[in-house]
């Protein structure tokens, strides 16, 4: 069990200046670095001109397989019925009335809530809404612990912000919340923790006895150091769930909580940037937490989310995400697997399996794998080793025909003896 | 002639610890401080609940009063007829290709130019373009230079990314740029100057002299420091221009220019947030400062920029702007006011009219025009004193019915001695 601690190489605040060049180095690195998931699917394309697109199995990604449901057409039809200037105009910075209203009501009725739509604010999708929270809490040097494996993007924002991002390892093999080790990770500078359950990349769904334990943890620490802790709840795939298992409602348990949600996934518009942060009022001075998410919203140049589309979800706000699809690609995805001999972590949500790599070089892993025509995202790019994500948001056929090539990556590990 | 220098009181480099409350302190003001637009809009609504929409002459926002063209509504619906999944998905963070392409084939047809996709990166509007374009080539403690009067948001960016905004005044009182003003102010740690032409909040239009004589200014600085000196010209009113008035293409005159567009105005989508930034390959070190843009938009909390109104705009990229509208209310407002004895700047681009303030106190002139029921913006929000801001991006009939109460403005003035 290892914390790791990333001081930002160059934050804002310790930028290196390069001779010869004049612009923002962290930026140009940020945007020059090669994205391992991009990577891996700008060769699938590549790939798939060579070969034939049935021939490459390209798990890579976390773009929805199913499509928008047709009630967002229908909506979009009927709202340009409406006269164009206000289908297109401006909206409030936290967002239309309607939407906020639409959004706070919807989740009273499924979590028996108070809120109201000054609790909603509006963000052109979850990536918005991570970074405007943090950026809202942070000082500078603050720290905020990240669960690995974590979505990469967690530690650009939080150093972007001039914070601390500190790791805690999630328990393996079944990568829930290693409480004792976070609240071990707490210190006077901590300002937050980022949970993400259903969880990318691994399936994992954090049980409520867990948040329950976390909560008291957090209280805990809140009382040593005698300020809040907010726990940032990233909440893409809170439909996504299989089976029996329940996504508890985490502001419900924990009153420092802000949700970050994203309609990207569950109703399957990843690229229409749409979603919000909740404050919620029971949050502890709520009033400046939600004023300062606005200011944040503002000093990172977001003027409101898109406009048709807050208009969209305010129609389509009880819309049930359809997760059919879904489930019998897991099904069959860690059926197939496990019966192979691969180690899985049983998928409880979200559309990834999360498997251990036949060799403790990830990378290495998925480099073999790929000479299989199996693409597979190496676990290093979610700050751990030792396993890869396996994307499974693809068509079933996919999945049906690239069980011949996992058992002949099987077979090359048993015979070339790793 | 004041050169300002606004050292942050608070960025994040040198952040407050507010007693008491741990979330960031200048977050928490930038979202709790009243906006003097806002303000007044919010009050013309109440105002019009209170005595009839037609009685309220609200000059005080920036939304376009003309529709977005039909075309947008067909390209939606054409849009539509595909498969959902290909609609809705994401885009690389860049932007599609389409898109950019069919961006950088229309400026080439326009300004004879010979851009590529590759010199454009898709942005959520102008705000997050400029925002973006600062936070790629700053280093903390640069300069911008600004020239006042400026959208307010400039400084709220510039400080947001740990620099030092600069105010150059323009001349008055045609408010064209004071260039040796602006070279005066550049320092050697003047990383670049924003200019707004068409502009907002004057409506003045830089013509081609002026900003040859600017550029001549920046490579003569650029030699003295030895480094690049970055042009941003935020353009979202660069289709917005009366009569003979040319508005000339900013990078084809200095190639260490960062255009910052939008459609929020030349095609009435304000709300629906698609803009761009173009990095010319002209410019010293083009490949790197466009992988700090994208990495800029990283940073911040930017995935892509919606992806239904990409493909609208790769469908009417060459769409004109309707500018009939404004022309004529420009025609009415100007002519009126400066009849009434008013003295305007004649504004030759946008749809603002900037006008002297009957008295010193642009804020206190404001509020005695709301006495009778004029909605108009002191300059203070513009940074500077003594003027107002008209915007007449309003229905015809609400300038026809507003000179009477100009005129009982001007009578007041006149018999309180002012």
């Amino acid at each position: 069990m290892q914390i790791v601690r990333h001081i930002a190489t160059a934050t804002k605040a310790s930028n290196r200046r390069i001779e010869g060049t004049m612009i923002n180095q962290r930026m140009f690195e940020l945007g020059d670095e090669p994205s391992a998931i991009r990577e891996l699917f700008a060769y699938g394309l590549a790939r798939k001109a060579e070969i034939g697109a049935d021939n490459v199995f390209d798990f890579s990604l976390g773009n929805p397989s199913v499509p928008a449901p047709p009630s967002i057409k229908e909506a979009i039809l009927d709202i340009l019925e409406q006269p164009a200037e206000q289908v297109h105009g401006y909206t409030p910075a936290q967002g239309a009335i309607g939407v906020r209203k639409a959004i706070a009501e919807s989740l009273n009725r499924r979590f028996g809530t108070a809120y109201a739509a000054e609790n909603l604010y509006m963000t052109v999708g979850a990536a918005a809404s991570i970074s405007i929270s943090i950026n809202a809490l942070a000082n500078p040097e603050d720290e905020f612990i990240v669960v690995a494996p974590y979505f990469p993007e967690y530690k650009v924002w939080i150093e972007n912000a001039g914070c601390v991002c500190i790791e805690v390892p999630a328990r393996v093999t079944d990568f829930q919340l290693n409480i004792e080790a976070i609240e071990d990770a707490i210190t006077p500078r901590t300002k937050g923790i980022i949970i993400n359950s259903p969880n990318n990349p691994t399936g994992a769904v954090y049980p409520e006895c867990d948040l329950v334990e976390l909560s008291n943890a957090l209280r805990r620490k809140q009382d040593e150091y005698g300020h809040a802790i907010y726990l940032i709840s990233d909440e893409p795939y809170r439909e996504i769930a299989y089976g029996e298992t329940k996504v508890p409602f985490v502001p419900e348990l924990f009153e420092n909580t802000l949700v970050c949600y994203s309609y990207s996934k569950s109703l399957s518009l990843p690229g229409e940037r749409i979603g919000y942060v909740l404050v919620p009022p029971t949050m502890e001075d709520s009033k400046r937490v939600y004023a300062a998410v606005c200011g944040a919203g503002r000093a990172l140049g977001f003027v409101c989310a898109p406009v048709l589309f807050q208009s969209v979800i305010e129609r389509c706000v009880d819309e049930p995400c359809n997760i059919d699809a879904y489930r019998k690609n897991r099904d069959l995805l860690y059926n197939g697997l496990t019966k192979l001999g691969y180690e899985c972590v049983a998928p409880q949500g979200a559309f990834y399996l999360w498997m251990r790599a036949l060799e403790p070089d990830a990378q290495a892993f998925s480099e073999e794998a790929k000479k299989h025509e199996l693409l597979i995202v190496p676990s290093n790019s979610f700050g751990v080793e030792g396993w890869v994500r396996i994307g499974y948001c693809v068509d079933y056929s996919v999945i049906e025909r690239s069980l011949p090539a996992f058992a002949n990556l099987m077979k090359h590990y048993q015979v070339s003896g790793f």
